[in-house]
């Protein structure tokens, strides 16, 4: 066997087998095979695809590269939840206290972000105090005594998805299901979670442009979740505009803290429930809608916000100490009408531009500026009147960049729904 | 303009500009384009393709990243020949001295091979004495006198070529009629010829597999060359066996001898007087038929052959000191029947194997090793009856090697024809 063979049989649209497949991912991590090689496999990959099979050995194959987390040593239900990622997107620091008020665990290992704003990772580190690194042992006791820890990605999980990821980025390879699915669910099974919650984002900002590559994506992790007997459960959501309506670390966190007291954004808060009530029905043997009435009364009664707080005190941060710039800039519509379009994208990298977000690895985020939206989708707005607030430091805004992300007209377009469907 | 949207273009199967293309040639060669972008693009280009003007565009980038040879000093037509590679193809040596004998120039610059067996310069320099290297003025000078010359590549041609055939070879990519084609013209229009005539070998041991693809490739390379309004002519000519008997440097030096005598293999003799006719006839305005007829006559009255005798003198060669191997092991049938099939690129492997070819560039050729075929496919044969005699250093073959290279049955199978088609 060869990378030359393996190479010329997907570039013919052939089938790979599993010893096909470990025998490149071998060759990736020990240097046998070039990185010349592997990008024009993942190329005929994306142009020519891979079936189920090939897919789950390409998982599998990556999945071994590294370490397996074992989180056998903590009772009851693990959960994990992903997102593809969205501009706005506090989901995680949400749903994670609100799934552990309901008893159920959150052993959630996260990532540093390396896009327009910061990962979960980076939004925990705004905190003053958060300490974001636990050894094994720590995490392991935290999560059976409050029921959640949030943490930083250690040891050397899926390294092969790495070295792909990083060739991908550089060789236009990035865009192809089989690729993306196995990327992200190697790292969910070596996880060690027995369920899995992902969130699939579909729009012009996301890494899925459309609902039929969205939904194939789904069904394609759901399959793969279920060869490892892991429940994997996708949500389809939009992501045409910001979700809520902070953009930014620690201004996140502080829509965080709201939207746990039951007065953040009414799209985030919808979401949340939806996705909690989806979790709590499967794994406590819930009827759909009386979860989700359960996710309300937790968030209402104080329960989940109480966890929230319980999690970040015993990681040591200092909520009343978050901090958010105190150069703010309001920035004002041009003219009246309807707001029917918010680019999501565009004011992602506007707030990159400004710090809430990294270039590269090294580059060092200030938590404290950001964005926050007046206004949304679906809004009439008039002219000269506060479309968002600009939380600066050293860096400034050019207000013609801010202005081509808003789409304002005098007819009102339809809204698009915040969530398509559920895959399981 | 970056690489990555020229890559995610092709990948999406769009038609990429002439500007695109220069640019990825252009970063090919500064080393802006890494290796593992060019062989993504490289396989994108495989499986989606490219359209006429997309391979004109990449002739052109090619072709001017490096020197292109001026032949204006040489008066009447300059002829180029060139073939996509066969074993036993010892055409060139046989072919450039009949046309020199008709007054028509060749000024042939050649490759060293890196195949089975040595390319048209390996097999010159089996010939003690010639030599292979001159300058440009004594190359000039040379074809002017005596109207032919036969020298190895020199200068810095199509630099962009070798770098993409150097990753195409590691990264299965080779097989394109868009990379083929351009890899081909782009140095045959730098060599500076007016009249270019390829051989399009067909067949399992050439570089095009089935007619279908060797036509298209044929078609591909025509319309390059009306491009730069250089006359194209392909022949397409089967490589199922061997071409002639011999197979090895010296011993393939020695039937061209034979076969500028006329006493050369029929298979041979064939080609070199369709080629030859092809070629003096739309040159020399004559007649097909007729031209054919000249090629005999020149052929039987000693022209040619005294042609070839002058320049191997001229470049220093003594055709009395060919050296052939003494070691002749004879090889048998081990069965009656008809030879029905002779694996051209299964005998070519073992001729490498004994020392007649290079696996890297490094290795030394031993010229006086090969194979002289006795039998050919149409043949019948008795059992222990010789197949062919090997010439042999300090190499052995494997009997069970050899035979697998024949399928000798009972009942005849038709023979393929010689020459399929022209395309001009």
């Amino acid at each position: 066997m060869t990378i030359l063979d393996i190479i010329d049989k997907k570039q013919k649209k052939q089938v790979l087998t599993k010893e096909e497949i470990n025998f490149w991912i071998d060759g990736v991590m020990n240097g046998d095979v070039k990185d010349y090689q592997t990008s024009a496999l993942l190329m005929a990959i994306v142009i020519n695809g891979m079936n189920d099979d090939e897919i789950f050995y390409l998982t599998d194959a990556m999945l071994k590269s590294g370490d397996v987390i074992d989180l056998s040593s903590i009772e009851g239900i693990k959960i994990d939840k992903h997102s593809t990622g969205g501009v706005g997107d506090k989901v995680t620091p949400i749903l994670a206290p609100l799934l552990a008020s309901f008893g159920l665990k959150v052993a959630k290992m996260s990532g540093r972000g390396l896009g327009h704003t910061g990962g979960t990772v980076d939004k925990f580190e705004s905190i003053p105090g958060y300490k974001i690194e636990l050894t094994r042992d720590e995490f392991i006791k935290q999560v059976n005594d409050i029921g959640l820890a949030v943490i930083s990605q250690s040891g050397n999980l899926v390294p092969a998805d790495k070295k792909l990821y990083a060739l991908r980025d550089v060789t236009s390879t990035e865009d192809s299901i089989p690729l993306i699915a196995s990327s992200i669910m190697s790292k969910k099974i070596a996880s060690g979670a027995d369920y899995i919650f992902i969130d699939v984002k579909v729009g012009n900002g996301a890494l899925m442009k459309n609902l039929a590559d969205a939904r194939t994506l789904a069904h394609t992790m759901v399959k793969i979740g279920s060869r490892y007997n892991k429940k994997t459960v996708c949500i389809l959501t939009n992501m045409d505009e910001p979700l809520g309506f902070a953009i930014g670390n620690a201004l996140e966190i502080k829509e965080v803290m709201e939207t746990l007291k039951g007065i953040g954004p009414a799209d985030l808060l919808e979401l949340i429930v939806e996705m909690g009530g989806l979790i709590v029905s499967s794994t406590l043997g819930l009827d759909l809608e009386e979860a989700k009435i359960q996710c309300f009364k937790k968030i209402n009664n104080g329960e989940a916000y109480n966890k929230f707080q319980e999690l970040v005190e015993r990681q040591g941060g200092k909520l009343e100490n978050l901090h958010i710039s105190e150069r703010v800039v309001s920035v004002r519509t041009p003219k009246a009408g309807f707001i029917n379009h918010i680019d999501a994208l565009g004011l992602g990298e506007i707030a990159r531009q400004i710090g809430a977000g990294r270039y590269t690895k090294d580059d060092i985020i200030n938590y404290s500026v950001g964005i926050v939206l007046t206004k949304k989708v679906g809004d009439y707005v008039e002219a000269n009147e506060e479309l968002a607030k600009f939380y600066l430091a050293d860096k400034d805004v050019r207000l013609n960049d801010i202005w081509d992300c808003y789409t304002i007209e005098d007819e009102q377009m339809p809204k698009k729904q915040l969530i398509y469907e559920v895959i399981k």
